[in-house]
């Protein structure tokens, strides 16, 4: 028993795309291997959100599915797909896996499982599938489940506990093997939970088991990939690779000696980071990002990930000081650029920002410089990125961190600017683990970028800890509250904080999220990010722009 | 049997106000009346949204349904609460009623049916009510429904259709009247679709119905209130105001005759966006609105319902002209603050337009005029409103209309600014529906603004209509294919509009979706508004600001 995992990287209602992509897969594969598993909802990439609305949006997934049947000659061929819910109760569609073989569709395994909390809101569209099943292959019995179908088992799932246990209730139908289709969204530290997850469901099915991810990056959420599979054991004898597109073979009939998986947390952060700005771009077909130079850690570790994604000679940046910037900070932007061989423009904006303070002063009432001045001169930074960006097609990276976002420590329309916020989930504190962790492998930041105090220099001598505590404090806080859903009370007490700083940055957390609303959509990696995904996806291709029609210039702004 | 329906406006998660509102009610009804009920989750505000997976919000909530049930004295109280689902399969949460009798909690009456589509995500948060219930008032049987609970039961419910109908099952027990606590949103010509619901379920259950309805306005959400009593044949016999806190009596002892309800739908809007505008102010204690000046109809009309629900005093108005502007629109913008005696500042900006120009001209490579000088103009006057509400505390309102958010018309960081979106769920044709109903009412808008063109103003002899097809067709595809979810092929062959037309202003709205998701909340008016509520709300208070404490002056930028 040979199978192939497919582990692909689909974009959001590219139909075309990703189905011809799926029959290559098996066009390649006839003849030399038995089975191929393809990730859920495969054909029109996870998330679909809200374009699951539109009953021609099924309706089109379906007709591509009459495609990838009729290319499974000789194969037996597992595919995520939606399917419509014909009794019409209650929801209109399931998310559902095809299961072919030789040309004839046998059936449909649908999800039972819904995952309904942070960025999953499949109760919004699907019905829960009904039973297990299992579907003969060679005498064999092949169970089939969907991504959360095998997570209650383990207990894993800290938000719901389900009322079903779909391995549970497949073990009554003694599979012979179990292939189990995900879109499991990365975060940092998971890799070896969901390790965990699939070793506990394969000892309780005793059988192996064939995970197979997608890979890639759909608008905030990033999937690492990383299929495997696991003997009856629950142990690991294949793994597939993590942050890019890949095929593993295995063969089942034989015996496969176990292997060994440890990835570094810091190493996985970044690619996906990496992975996270290049699907943007290149799902889009953008090639060239912009980004603001401050001189910080921030800037430049996002100049730094964008040549990664894009290459150097893609990103472009820019150096915009007033009379507040330091000669260090500008010094550290240039040497920066150099270590990347980044282009940087100077554009000194003091003159423009002076015109403001002209305009404006007759009607602030002699009231004493404040965060109004400092806010303009983020956002005049902000308009000429933009500027740059109309004119010359670049999209604007915006660099703001999760600490920031949490406290509202930011400017709206100035520096919260872009079109993708790469570290909007990436705490401050984690930020500086990381470019420590590049710079011990490639000397890219200048030392004094990472040692300096954080300063937005929006004010004669500014530090960020004018304004805000250690980010120690803030990122701790963060995590208890935003990430882990603590209480005040405990918070402060565990932590021993100060009882009125805890809850004056919980009142900003909840102050700020107006702010957040405004903000570009950002790269997920952690478990709880702001800003979770909903409705239509950015990145999405059902309705493309005509053939040979240039779309009116405005939409680009 | 008298009945006093208490229509309240709770801010979300106010505990303490909410519960003070719900005291003060009971206080004053005691010795007056037999039965109070309230609104669906009356304690917390509808909707709280993930303030709900905070465990300590719903021991909070728990606390203040102590202090209610201790003021119940002679009287039978139904109030909306959060409950544990204390077996804890599958969520944590039930949406609830709290039924008290004399200082008594007789029990619990949990929602069966959870809205899960559009702006609805209750399964994110709640565990189903298992079984219908009656509970005994004086040798009565009292039935209690929530909201949703009632819809099933007449088909209104487009998107769901669920397995359950409570109505049916709640028969079974032969209630003597039936109570539903409710939080339903308004939308355009939504109430005589409620009325028809009750219709359906009183006729049905052959008892009187007592629905009391939330009103007021929670981020993009308005409640309207129109609670209502039908009696067993399901005609109207009582109604409440729409749009405001009201307190209806009723002794259903007495045969109460039939009264009519007939409301004009754009007095409804209008009444919908003003309070839209009163309580995104008030609930977070703001008083004084900002208004950038076009000459056009969105801003005039914005202008108007500022003065509606904050006072011409509280609204300041910007006229911004450049190079681009009429004269006629300066005028219009001067006559129409004269008409509605508000105050208008003139700060011409084209000095500083070219100071952009002047400093990114080396930058542009020759390129010609485009969209990238049209949105500086844009993102000045972004700027200058900014620059006012930061240092004079003032709330900006963008005027962007939902066809505009639609197609992308718009400039991201510039007319996108603002803290509240008051049209962008309204489209353009509607706009101009709405102005003219208040002109024959009140003479506002200058003939002018109602005549001319629409025209950005950003180069010279500009019309929206070189960019866009006619309003006309932009909002009947609006209407068809978000509202309606229709394919565009549907479209096309219904409307008779041309292929390539529909086709590219279907991608449009796709391609808009980056920029709508970096728009400011705005008051949804429709069955389908861009931009749903999702997460934490802006709008809140559960950790206030602490007593005597300046907050750190950045989280007001």
């Amino acid at each position: 028993m040979k199978v192939l995992l497919a582990q692909l990287n689909p974009t959001i209602g590219a139909l075309e795309e990703n189905t011809n992509k799926i029959v290559s897969v098996l066009q390649k594969a006839r003849g030399k291997t038995d089975i191929v598993v393809f990730p859920e909802l495969s054909i029109s990439g996870y998330p679909p959100e809200d374009l699951l609305l539109h009953p021609a949006f099924a309706d089109d997934v379906e007709k591509k599915l009459q495609q990838i049947i009729a290319e499974t000659e000789g194969l037996f061929v597992l595919v995520g797909t939606v399917r419509k819910n014909l009794d019409e109760k209650e929801k209109p569609l399931y998310n559902s896996v095809a299961v072919i073989h030789n040309k004839k569709l046998l059936g449909y395994k649908d999800k039972t499982l819904l995952p309904t909390y942070d960025i999953f809101d499949e109760r919004r569209y699907f019905e829960p599938g009904k039973e297990q099943k299992v579907f003969q292959w060679n005498g064999k019995k092949i169970g089939v489940l969907v991504c959360e179908d095998i997570w209650q088992h383990s207990g894993a799932i800290e938000v719901t506990k389900y009322n079903r246990d779909p391995v549970q209730e497949l073990k009554e139908l003694s599979p012979d093997i179990v292939f189990n289709l995900s879109a499991s969204p990365y975060y940092y530290r998971k890799t070896n939970l969901r390790l965990t997850v699939c070793e506990k469901a394969a000892r309780t099915l005793s059988c192996p088991m064939v995970y197979c991810n997608q890979v890639g990056a759909n608008d905030q959420l990033v999937f690492d990939g990383y299929s495997y599979v696991v003997n009856e054991k629950g142990e690991l004898v294949k793994i597939a690779k993590g942050f890019e597109e890949d095929f593993v073979e295995i063969d089942l009939s034989k015996k496969n000696p176990v292997v060994t998986f440890d990835q570094d947390p810091l190493e996985e952060l970044h690619s996906a980071l990496v992975l996270g700005i290049k699907d943007y771009f290149y799902k889009q077909g953008f090639t060239k990002a912009l980004v603001g130079l401050s001189g910080g850690v921030d800037s430049a570790l996002v100049v730094y990930l964008a040549t990664k994604a894009l290459g150097n000679e893609n990103v472009l940046t820019v150096n915009m000081p007033t009379r507040f910037s330091s000669l260090s900070s500008i010094e550290d932007s240039y040497q920066l650029t150099q270590n990347l061989r980044v282009e940087l423009k100077d554009i000194p904006i003091d003159n423009i920002f002076q015109k403001y303070l002209d305009l404006l002063c007759p009607y602030f009432n002699q009231r004493p410089f404040d965060t109004t001045e400092e806010n303009l001169q983020a956002r005049i930074r902000g308009m000429v990125l933009m500027g740059l960006s109309n004119k010359l097609g670049y999209i604007v990276l915006s660099t703001g961190n999760k600490s920031e976002m949490a406290m509202g420590y930011s400017t709206l329309y100035g520096d919260m600017c872009g079109g993708l916020g790469v570290l909007i989930d990436v705490s401050k504190t984690l930020i500086y683990k990381l470019c420590n962790w590049i710079n011990e492998r490639e000397k890219v930041f200048p030392t004094s970028i990472l040692t300096k105090a954080p300063s937005a220099e929006l004010r004669p001598n500014q530090s960020d800890q004018d304004s805000l505590p250690d980010y120690k404090v803030v990122d701790a806080v963060l995590q208890d509250y935003v990430e882990e859903h603590k209480s005040q009370e405990d918070i402060i007490e565990q932590r021993g904080f100060d009882a009125d700083l805890v809850k004056d940055l919980i009142h900003k957390i909840h102050r700020a999220e107006y702010k957040r609303r405004q903000s570009p959509t950002g790269i997920r990696v952690t478990k709880k990010a702001f800003n979770r995904g909903r409705n239509f996806p950015i990145v999405q291709k059902w309705h493309l722009p005509m053939e040979g029609k240039e779309l009116s210039s405005w939409t680009k702004t």
